[in-house]
C-alpha cells in the first residue's frame, strides 16, 4: 500500500453524501430513511431496521451512528510474531467487514467454491437484511509492546488506573485488540465476530466476548432513552450523532491531540458491570430514585417533569448518580456512552448473572472516563448495587477512507 | 378454589374466540393481524411484531404458538417446605404472567405504592410493547419427591437416560420448575423472568438460566426456518401450529395418555448443545452438506430443489442427520421443536461457547425424544462438532383457563 486512495474509486467519492443518502433511500423498501447529514461526522443511516450502514468514512461506523439493537463484543490476543501477517490479516479482515456490513457473505464465491475447501463464509446470515451491521476495531495498550509500536502508543492510551470497588476478572479484561460488532439483528452481529474470529485463526484469538441484548443509550436526538436492567433510564443528555461540535470536541481525536495516525479516532472503555438486581429489587422505590437523582418512570431529574428537561443538580443528593455523573460535576468531562445490557445465566448463587456492558468513547480517556469514575466509584449510591468485573482500554482508529483503506493503516503502514 | 370458573367471567367466555381476534385486531397499531383459528388448539395471535398473545386457553402459549423472536428460558429449584406456601407462589406468578403477557407491569399499582415499598414491578420494560411475550411453565421429575405429589408423576415423565457422548454440566442440568419466556424483544422476556423470581424469592431460586438471541425453528405454515449456528435450516419439517391433526397425535396429552391432571400439557425436553464452531468452520462445504444431508444455501435435502420439498433418505449418506432424525427412521416419532441459538462468551481456550439451546415438546417423551435421540447419539456424522452439555425435562400443564384458574391448579388442587 502507497496510500489510502486505491484505483478504484469509492462509492462516497462518486457520488457524494447527497447521492450516496439518495442510493440508501432508494434500497430501503418502503418506511421512512433518516439521514443524517452534518459534514463528516456522521455516516449516511438507513434508519429503518435492516438497512446498510456506510462503512468507510473519515470516522468509524459504530460510534455516531444510531445506536443498533444488539451487540456482540470480542477482544483478541495477538497469537503470531510476523508483523506482515498481522497486517495482512487487518487487510483481510477490513474486506469481510466491508462485505458483511452491506450484508454480503464473506468472499466472492462464499459457497461456489471447490467441494474440497470450507466455505468461505460460516453461512448462519445467509439471507438476513444487513440490519444496520458496523464494526468497530480498536486496539489495546498491549498491542504497542508488539511488533515494534512502541513509540506509536499514544499518550491518550493510558492503562486504567484501579478504582475503589472494582473486582476485575481476568478472564474479561484487557485485549490486544476488540471488534466491536452493533446490528439490529443479533444473528447478524454474532455471525461478524465469528467469521473474523475465523479468518485471524492463528493470527489471533478470542481473548473474552460479550454478547448485549439490549441497548441502553441513543445517540439519535431526542429520543428516549431505553431503560437499563435497574429499570431507569441513564446517560439521557448522551451525544447525538447529529451534534457535531460536541462529538468533535469530546469524541473525536484533532490534529495535535498527539499521535498523527490516531486523527480522526477515538478511544474507547469497556466495563462489564454486574448488577445486584436481586438487591436493587428490594429497595423501596424512593431510594432507587434517590441513588439515580430522577424518577424511575419518565426518567426526569429530580423536581423536573421530563426526560430531557436540564437538571437542577442541587436538588438532588449529593450521591445521586446523576449529580456525580454530570459534566457539571467533573470539569466538563463528556463521553458518549453506547453500553449494552446483558445476562449471561446464573452466577451459582441462585442470582441472575446480568448488568451493563458499558462502552463509552472519548477524544482522550484521561480528560472523559477517568474523572467521573474517580468520582463515581468514590461517592456513587449506586455503587451498593453494582460491581466493576471486566475492563479494557482500545485506541479507536480512524475510519477507512475508501475501497483501498484497510483498518490500522495509519498505525501500520510504513508510508502512511 | 373450589374449580376453575372464578365469579370474574374471563374475557374469552365474554367474548369468545371470533370476539378476541377482533379485540387483538383493534389492538394492534396498523398492519396485518394473523389469527390462527383452529379450535382449541392455537391461542389467538397478533402475528405483527409487539402484538399481545392470548394467555389463557386449553393449551398453554408458547407451544404451538408462532415462535417469537427471543427466548430466557429459566429453571428453579423449590426452596420452601410448605405446600401452601408453594401454591400461593404459583397464583400469584399465573397473575404476574397474565399481566405482562398481556404488556402490563406487575401489580395494579406498579409505582405509585408507597415510598417505602419496593416497586412491584422491577420497571425496564416500561413503555415497551407485549412483544408476544408468552410465558410457559413445566414441572421437573423432582417436584414430584416434594410435597406428597409422587403418585402424580406421570408416568411419561421420565428420567432422561445417558446418551453417548453426553457430558452434563450438572449447574445446567435439572430443575424443579422451569419457564419459558419467549418475546420478539429480549428485554420482555428477561424482564418476565427476572420478576418471576422476585416473585418466588425465598420460594425457589434459580438453578440455571439460558438466553437465546435467535430462533432456529418456525412453527408458522410454509415459513423459511431460521438458520442455526452452522448456517444449516434444520428441522425444516416442524409441526406447524395450524396443524390440529399433528399437534393432537404428537404434542397435546390427551385423555386417556395417564395422569389426568396433564391433559391439553406437553411434555418438553431441554438440552444445551455446544457447538464446536471452529471445527465446523474448518471443514469442507461438501462434507458440512453430507453430515446434515442437504444443502447449505437453499436448506433441500440432497438431490431435492427446495427446503420443504419431501426428503428422499436413501439418497442421503447412512450417517446424514436429517436422515437419522427423520419420522420415518424412528417409527414415526415426532417432536415440536422450538429451539434457539446461544452464544455465552468464550470457554477459556480462545472458543466461543456458542450453540443450539434445543427445546423440543411431545406428547410423551418416550416416544418423542428418546428414541430419536437414542439413534442420533450412537451414528449421527453432526457428533464430531456438537456436544450435549445441559439436560433437563418437565411436565407442561394445560393451559390457564381464565382469569379464576391459575398455573398447575390442575395438579394442586384438592378439588381437582
Amino acid at each position: 500500500m502507497t496510500e489510502t486512495q486505491g484505483s478504484t474509486p469509492s462509492r462516497r467519492a462518486l457520488i457524494g453524501w447527497g447521492g450516496a443518502g439518495l442510493a440508501l433511500g432508494a434500497a430501503a423498501a418502503g418506511g421512512a430513511v433518516a439521514m443524517a447529514r452534518t459534514g463528516n461526522d456522521v455516516d449516511p443511516v438507513a434508519a429503518e431496521t435492516g438497512g446498510a450502514v456506510e462503512f468507510h468514512g473519515a470516522h468509524q461506523a459504530g460510534i455516531a451512528t444510531p445506536v443498533q439493537d444488539r451487540l456482540h463484543f470480542a477482544a483478541f490476543d495477538v497469537k503470531t510474531e510476523d508483523r506482515a501477517e498481522f497486517v495482512q490479516m487487518l487487510k483481510d479482515w477490513t474486506e469481510a467487514a466491508r462485505r458483511m456490513t452491506q450484508g454480503k457473505a464473506v468472499g466472492e464465491g462464499a459457497y461456489g467454491g471447490l467441494a474440497e475447501a470450507p466455505p468461505d463464509d460460516t453461512g448462519e446470515a445467509l439471507g438476513l437484511k444487513p440490519s444496520r451491521l458496523t464494526l468497530t476495531i480498536g486496539f489495546g495498550p498491549s498491542l504497542f509492546d508488539k511488533f515494534g509500536l512502541r513509540d506509536k502508543r499514544p499518550e491518550a492510551l493510558v492503562d486504567l488506573p484501579k478504582f475503589p470497588g472494582d473486582n476485575l476478572d481476568r478472564t474479561r479484561t484487557g485485549g490486544d485488540l476488540c471488534v466491536q460488532a452493533c446490528a439490529d439483528d443479533p444473528q447478524v452481529a454474532v455471525h461478524a465476530i465469528r467469521n473474523l474470529a475465523r479468518i485471524g485463526f492463528g493470527k489471533v484469538a478470542i481473548r473474552w466476548s460479550q454478547l448485549g441484548f439490549g441497548k441502553t443509550s441513543s445517540t439519535t436526538p431526542d429520543a428516549q432513552t431505553p431503560r437499563n436492567l435497574m429499570g431507569f433510564k441513564d446517560g439521557t443528555r448522551n451525544i447525538a450523532g447529529t451534534e457535531t461540535d460536541r462529538l468533535k470536541k469530546f469524541v473525536w481525536v484533532g490534529d495535535g491531540d498527539g499521535q498523527d495516525w490516531m486523527t480522526g479516532g477515538s478511544y474507547l472503555v469497556a466495563r462489564r458491570i454486574r448488577m445486584n438486581i436481586e438487591t436493587w429489587d428490594r429497595t423501596s422505590l424512593q431510594e432507587q430514585e434517590d441513588v439515580f437523582g430522577r424518577d424511575k418512570r419518565e426518567g426526569a431529574p429530580v423536581g423536573k417533569a421530563k426526560e430531557h428537561d436540564a437538571p437542577f443538580l442541587k436538588a438532588m443528593k449529593p450521591d445521586a448518580h446523576v449529580r456525580l455523573a454530570h459534566p457539571d460535576s467533573n470539569d466538563g468531562a463528556t463521553i458518549l456512552r453506547r453500553g449494552y445490557s446483558f445476562t449471561d445465566g446464573t452466577d451459582g448463587l441462585g442470582r441472575l448473572d446480568a448488568g451493563l456492558f458499558f462502552l463509552a468513547y472519548q477524544r482522550d480517556v484521561r480528560k472523559g472516563f477517568i474523572p467521573v469514575q474517580r468520582r463515581l466509584s468514590a461517592q456513587d449510591a449506586l455503587n451498593e448495587y453494582i460491581q466493576h468485573v471486566g475492563s479494557a482500554v482500545f485506541a479507536v482508529p480512524p475510519g477507512v477512507r475508501d475501497s483501498g483503506d484497510w483498518w490500522g493503516r495509519t498505525l501500520f503502514s510504513k508510508e502512511a
